[in-house]
């Protein structure tokens, strides 16, 4: 018998979710000595981890052998600190893609369903899924997320309305006067996960009160990763924010030691280490104006990007993108996104930004022949 | 509104997992220094881990700002070679708990059932709840897992059998011809989730073939870990074997980046440090030795154990318990277990075992009085 047919038709029917190929994965394929290549595909700290963090974990190096502490009492109550939240607010995940789930598996089930935009985050579609609640996406607007549509697809059986701001992969926002309105009209019955995996990368004003919100919106899960500004996505460690009875009932779906040792440990100092952020922050502004300005040149267009990423849209992204695998840079394609004339590429150092621009210019002339 | 009640009634009822206390966390309530703890309670390896691990750990630790491979390439191929299995029958997790729940919620849901026994690993009963399906409990033989008990208890929409060889908390195992009983008998419409996390500690007429009995049962699922004799608990790192089509449904609800860069990096030095992992097994035969010698001396019984710890008859575990707490020594509890009267204790050092056996014979005298 063919045991797949044991698991429910939900599960059966998804299709894994397409991470950016690792650089050993491109050496491997095309041929390339590793350090020839640049990667630019799965928006990375270019600047890697902060020096102050890679001490405070060798601190913890030699604790290998115990388990996490389950609770995370000394990351969360630096979180609280932060935050001005208490700790049974605070809900730690492998990375916040785990804490977007832990939200999909506490809230949905079969029979309900989850709103999130076109263009949206890839990962809200596959947390509804894979638990059999119904996803309901909701029309864009010039690329980004679009209110009254979001408001308008909320169904009677909806639980959760996912929102990311900025978008990964568009790089779009809602302002924080847009985002508050939208919230607001949200029924007090549809958990609102607003995830801000990019919020470090924001100009001031455009940075929502978000986490002042929870004390409003008992239906606000705010989520934010230590993978992007702060350059930890090899360790995996995010957070959600929400009110203590939401977050009660994420925490029964954790895994107990969901979060390593080593990933706590970093969090904690990178959270210190505020002249390292501003570094990586600088890094990606100057990295920004490298790259548009040189789309600009190549007389492309692109969706102004308020991330660590931007993607430009190149025409034949299949065919470019491959071009570019051969030259040794990887950027991802986003195809699967409803995008398939763009590719979204990452902000790497000056010396990464400039390779993949030659890169693509050579790329653009071998397809217009 | 309560908006715990948006949860369904299945994750509203999940009593969270009862994790081992951090030796942090003692420190704090009974006011010690964390250095005069001897914690035995979370069956961690008391030699660490290997150091060719951490030098491993060392060289990749300038590479946490990239995602780990979501495809495990390196871990996998190490795997696949050491098991002769093909790289598609393997299943990374965030420690075999990951697994565990890959399984659970690959094949389970509401309408569902799943099969364990009493006083089996907690983690069971938890991921057949958190996913809606309904668990049921076999009655143990001498603590033990009992085959025929099991297959009586198997019902039309059970979906999945666990089994823990050797068993957490009680040390007891089937040997390779009752195991290989039980399998055989098992209809082929029920996966057989094979949890081996303690195996490394058997004595080599008691190891299964269990990877070799792939190849007979499409519905086997074999679990292991790098959490015990491999010493990388704080890590989070485990893995599942299965026949393609399982393993391709577990990956399906895999989160793509669950293990981080270190985990993999650690576990694939890990399994070429065999002079490491004798002497891990050398340690804990000894000190299995002087923990049961010690259990004879104060006149007390236990459940003859396979694994790194021993369940201990101490009478009223409670009060024992916060006797050796206020004593700075940790163990674990297992009246969620079905074991009031028991304590469990992981082996440890020599030293860590004596200071435990001298604690335990103060806590006797003092319940007695």
């Amino acid at each position: 018998m063919d045991l797949s047919e044991l698991a429910p038709g939900y599960i059966r029917a998804i299709a894994p979710y397409q991470t950016g190929k690792p650089i050993a994965e491109v050496a491997r394929e095309m041929g390339l000595p590793e350090s020839d290549i640049v990667k630019l595909a799965s928006n990375e700290n270019p600047l890697g981890a902060s020096p102050r963090v890679l001490a405070a974990i060798e601190n913890v190096i030699m604790e290998l052998a115990r388990y996490p502490d389950g609770n995370g009492f000394t990351l969360k109550t630096a979180l609280a600190a932060r935050h001005g939240v208490g700790l049974e607010q605070i809900v730690l995940g492998n990375g916040s893609n785990d804490v977007l789930e832990l939200a999909a598996r506490a809230f949905l089930m079969p029979q309900t369903s989850a709103v999130y935009s076109q263009h949206a985050f890839a990962v809200y579609p596959l947390a509804t899924q894979v638990v059999g609640a119904r996803g309901i996406e909701a029309p864009a607007k010039d690329f980004g997320h679009d209110p009254e549509a979001l408001l308008a697809a909320i169904a009677d059986d909806t639980r959760i309305l996912f929102i990311a701001n900025p978008n990964n992969p568009t790089g779009t926002l809602l302002d924080p006067v847009q985002l508050l309105g939208l919230i607001e009209r949200v029924p007090e019955n549809v958990l609102v996960v607003l995830d801000e995996a990019y919020t470090e990368y924001l100009p001031e004003e455009m940075k929502s009160d978000s986490v002042g919100w929870l004390k409003r919106f008992q239906n606000l899960i705010v989520t934010r990763t230590f993978s992007k500004a702060y350059g930890l996505a090899g360790l995996r460690v995010g957070y959600a924010l929400a009110s203590a009875q939401v977050a009660s009932m994420m925490n029964r779906v954790r895994q107990p030691f969901n979060v390593n040792s080593l990933a706590q440990a970093a969090a904690v100092m990178a959270m210190q280490d505020e002249a390292f952020l501003d570094e990586c922050l600088a890094i990606n502004r100057a990295g920004m104006v490298q790259l548009t300005d040189g789309f600009k040149r190549l007389g492309l267009t692109y969706i102004p990007s308020y991330g660590n990423f931007v993607a430009v849209r190149v025409g034949d992204a299949a065919a470019i993108n491959l071009s570019l695998l051969k030259q040794g840079v990887i950027v991802r394609p986003v195809a699967n996104y409803g995008l398939p004339e763009h590719l979204r590429v990452s902000v790497g150092l000056e010396g990464e930004n400039k390779v993949f621009l030659q890169a693509l210019e050579r790329a653009l002339k071998e397809i217009k022949k």
